[in-house]
């Protein structure tokens, strides 16, 4: 199993910094075609003072999939002791959280979609009980917006795909300099994904919670 | 460039048939891991008779792509023609259309969606503008919905690519044995992109399209 991070301030920089740098490695030539030798040369150390923090290539995709998914499970977490009686702004921040990563974490976008099946088995376990995690509290946001009647009566799990999608494909198109910004974006989705497309749905951005219960 | 698929039916029934188990040799092991020696295996032809179909890895992959996006394509072309007066259900069948390919095409949507950077220049170029027409059809029948007033004041090319993401991404989750079949899943999926989650939103769904016009 891999270690933890380093605890000394100056270790754990090093540290992100090397996760991130082999991510947009990654990201810009593919797993299988870099090595430790090209990511040492990208971070600008030596192969020892790389092993010193990783032991293998492997190890570095299990963290820049932590890193990943950590952040994306802290900020739940927050969202759900804030906002528990506010599905929808539940929704809007989940949203925001998933767009807010194509720009901060450009590099390992690409790495943690594409790249969980090159996961050795020790690692992968663990991971995928974070993204199962993640999966379960986006599902369970939606229950409790059909539950307090904000939300018709939808299927979870369909409904937290349906997003997932919507927010996670960005990663295929979104440019940092491609005109919106993530923030524009995740409030048109988020509305979108509220409102529907059909006119005559009420197109309000600021939906109050105290909609009628559901018709269903 | 690579040349037009042979013409007997013959031969085309075998070159179809490479290019989708090629696809799913490409799936199952990588792109890169896999060599014209391992597609010839899985096809069960030796390799001078694969050379003869195809002169190279890349072209194959070329093929995949245009396989794929030739389909879509097509169909688009039968929907503008049949239901160019009613966007909604015009969506209904893009929606139909992608969502479908998750179990016909099983092998090449990751292939499709994950391998379109490794494509050589000669081929890149082609695959692109075809996959811009797409995506240009889809952001018309958003604009055709938007302009009929049936659809609310929306950005047609934002649209259009969370309509991309929630199917597109169905290439990572869908399973054929997974309960819902296709057909099912891209119903529930155009209910929540016409109607949105908010309850008191008209949650019919079979919309007519005669709605009141937008209120934007």
């Amino acid at each position: 199993m891999a270690e933890r991070a380093p605890r000394s301030a100056d270790g754990q920089a090093r540290w992100v910094a090397i996760t991130r740098e082999a991510a947009s490695l990654i990201d810009a030539q593919g797993y299988h075609q870099t090595t430790m030798e090209d990511i040492a040369h990208a971070v600008g150390v030596r192969k020892p003072t790389l092993y010193h923090y990783f032991k293998s290539k492997e190890e570095i995709l299990f963290w820049i999939h932590e890193d990943f998914i950590n952040l994306l499970l802290e900020r739940a977490e927050q969202h759900a002791s804030r906002l528990s009686d506010e599905p929808s702004e539940e929704l809007r921040e989940v949203i925001a959280d998933i767009i807010g990563l194509m720009a901060t974490h450009r590099g390992s976008v690409r790495v943690f979609f594409e790249h969980h099946r090159e996961l050795t088995d020790e690692y992968r376990g663990t991971l995928e009980a974070k993204r199962d995690r993640y999966q379960a509290y986006v599902e369970d946001v939606v229950r409790r917006g059909v539950k307090r009647g904000e939300f018709r009566e939808v299927d979870p799990r369909l409904t937290s795909l349906a997003l997932f999608g919507m927010c996670n494909w960005a990663y295929q198109w979104f440019r940092p300099d491609g005109g919106l910004a993530t923030e524009e974006i995740a409030d048109r989705f988020w509305g979108l994904l509220l409102e529907g497309l059909r006119a005559g749905n009420p197109a309000s951005s600021t939906p109050t919670p105290q909609t009628a219960p559901s018709s269903t």
